[in-house]
């Protein structure tokens, strides 16, 4: 039989994926779970968004320009300038996700053995693009007690080779919640220009901002223009995941025009979604202010209900609808499989996603859960108690 | 300013790439042009498939699983034992697109470096994803004297090395049209259990088949099992190419886990389309029956008219809807471009696409152009008749 390749085997799984089982498993037994470990949120789909999908007049579902629809790539334009970010159509690609932006970034920029410097905790999915394009990422640690914050930029330049050809950050943070600071934008610019690497931020949660404080884009950054890449995605921003719309943004043509390249062999994004994502534009800032309300009043009732926990840190979030929290246990990779096999209240527990899948760095963040916001207040406080009693009755 | 990645520079063009610039000018010049460039059938999407979307109620439009969703899933499988091919929707994932699923299938069996055997010409993109996964295609010549069929088995025998992983067809051919025997397929077979290969046959053109030839997929072949995969897509079959969805065939299980750890990394296929694809397998039989019938009428008008032509060679197509015709001409890019600059017949001209970009070896097939019969007979004579006069008017 013929032998799967070393960069199958080594391609990561999600760190979710091992207690799957134990989920269904705890399902057919006849317990509810709350699912504080996924980031598909509860949100309603803007009715715009769904609606031109069905009052689209299709005759022939066909292919879309590569690089996304004329009209589709001028809107989101518009909608950056909106956020202060200004840009020409043709400075964007549309993508299949976000997923795919980070994708077609990796193969535009790296070669094989390549490095990438990730802040850690990463989203981690940015692993798996990592092992299908053959790169390497090259951590650097960020802190539970300041927030997870930008660590000291001379920890970035300790781990520069001449292989590093880029800096990534998300921004606001999964799975840490965290909101760079225009300050902090502006030290990642001066490293990436004085050392000459692209500086790629993902920002789909670009939206998802609390207590006041605005997003900074890169692109926003002058003189970053040459050096900048944005992955943005609907996904989040209106609850429509399913799309699969997201797209890749920068002024610098040579990038544009290489991930062209990787987007004309996969032919086309996908056009129902287009037209979805298209509408989607018209969303009224009502919704967007009342998801943020929302959000709002979940990660204060969700953090105020963790600091009543004995043992239990928590990063305040600023951004996002994700938050890591440190626990009183070793392993919470354990723990969060015993939650589902052996524990429950009033026959009730929850899924919680074990942190050490989010670090690169064997054996850090052991301790450490990531929580997503994406239940409404009831449940969580119910969520947050079954994990109080939960912590109370396990031993390690 | 950092620079892209060599992988990003060697990444192809697409064949026609070069001429789109060409066309444009001549759309602003008001000429009209026939396009038999592309792989986008006029023919309608089935209503079923459009109106599942329309009639869904989703309030979130959520991810689906990474490998599709189960009903889909199982749905599909029903509709391979309609096609005599016997599997369970666990050897199903659900891809982006056949697309992905070529790229799915190069990542999961193929490193850097690695080899793989392909009869050409071939599918273009092929070129693309396997530059995107650093592997390298070794080509196999066929010929238009033989309307493209198997090359003798010596000739795969003579290229394998130790770092062939896999032998790529697609049955029927595009850009070929021929669609290859059970006898043929069974050489394939033979030839990679014997030298313990991948046989990955690319099958989305299965429906177009010709003259009472019935298609032998890779999946029906005993014996093979663990060593075929199949690439599929509802792009052409339900003339819904900007769906964006097709899967991954394998009864191979280390393939199917591997595959959907690549499949996880980019989270889910997009919902919609998913819908709407799920919706298509219920397409009742006389709509194929009716576009099989147009495309055979088709495909008579384009090769008799051509046959008329002075100097010019054509394979008679027994699948899919193209082929591949061999002009009096030096270099066909030149000649295409030329159509598209300096000729026309009443105000019309046409756009093809030159076929060197479809060989992998360096000279081979510039003498020739590929025809996609995606336009109605009337369309197609007229087409035809432009070639025959522009190759009188052409001067090389
Ligand atoms: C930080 C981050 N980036 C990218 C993605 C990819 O999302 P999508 O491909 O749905 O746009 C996600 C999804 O959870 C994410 O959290
Ligand atoms: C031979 C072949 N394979 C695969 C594809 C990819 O199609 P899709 O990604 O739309 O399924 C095409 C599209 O033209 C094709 O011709």
């Amino acid at each position: 039989m013929p032998s799967i390749s070393n960069k199958g085997q080594s391609m990561p799984q999600s760190p979710i994926r091992k207690l799957v089982p134990y989920a269904e498993e705890a399902v057919k037994k006849g317990k509810s779970i709350y699912y504080l470990n996924i980031g598909q949120p509860d949100i309603k789909t803007p009715a715009c968004a769904l609606q031109a999908v069905k009052e689209s007049n299709i005759e022939v579902l066909a292919y879309s320009r590569s690089e996304g629809s004329e009209t589709y790539r001028q809107k989101i334009a518009a909608y950056y300038a909106k956020h202060d970010i200004l840009l020409g159509h043709n400075d964007i690609i549309v993508t299949t996700g976000g997923s795919e932006a980070l994708l077609f970034a990796f193969g535009s920029i790296m070669d094989v053995d390549d490095e990438i410097i990730i802040p850690e905790p990463f989203y981690a999915n940015y692993n798996g693009f990592s092992t299908a394009s053959g790169i390497k990422v090259v951590p650097v640690i960020s802190k539970i007690d300041n927030n997870f914050a930008l660590p000291p930029i001379e920890a970035f330049e300790k781990l520069i080779t001449p292989k590093t050809k880029a800096i990534l950050i998300c921004n606001p943070g999964n799975p840490t919640g965290y909101l760079y600071s225009k300050e902090e934008i502006k030290k990642l610019a001066d490293i990436a220009k004085k050392r000459d690497l692209f500086l790629i931020a993902d920002e789909v949660y670009r939206e998802f901002t609390y207590d006041g404080n605005s997003h900074y884009s890169i692109m926003q950054e002058e003189g970053l223009e040459d050096y900048a890449i944005m992955i943005d995605s609907v996904s989040k921003r209106y609850s429509m995941c399913g799309a699969r719309v997201g797209c890749l943004v920068s002024k610098n043509k040579k990038v544009i025009e290489t991930a062209l390249k990787f987007a004309q062999a996969r032919l086309s994004p996908p056009t129902l979604a287009q037209i979805a994502s298209e509408a989607a534009l018209d969303t009224p800032q009502s919704y967007f202010d009342d998801v943020k309300e929302e959000y709002v009043e979940r990660r204060n009732t969700l953090i105020s209900e963790l600091q009543k926990i004995e043992g239990v840190k928590v990063a305040k979030p600023k951004g996002a609808f994700y938050c890591i929290v440190e626990l009183p246990v070793k392993n919470s990779d354990d723990f969060a499989q015993w939650l589902l096999e052996y524990f429950q209240v009033d026959g009730e527990t929850i899924m919680v996603a074990p942190a050490g899948g989010f670090y690169s760095t064997p054996n850090v963040g052991l301790n450490q859960i990531r929580i997503a916001y994406v239940l409404n207040k009831e449940r969580l406080i119910k969520a947050v108690n079954i994990l109080k009693e939960g912590l109370k009755a396990y031993k390690d």
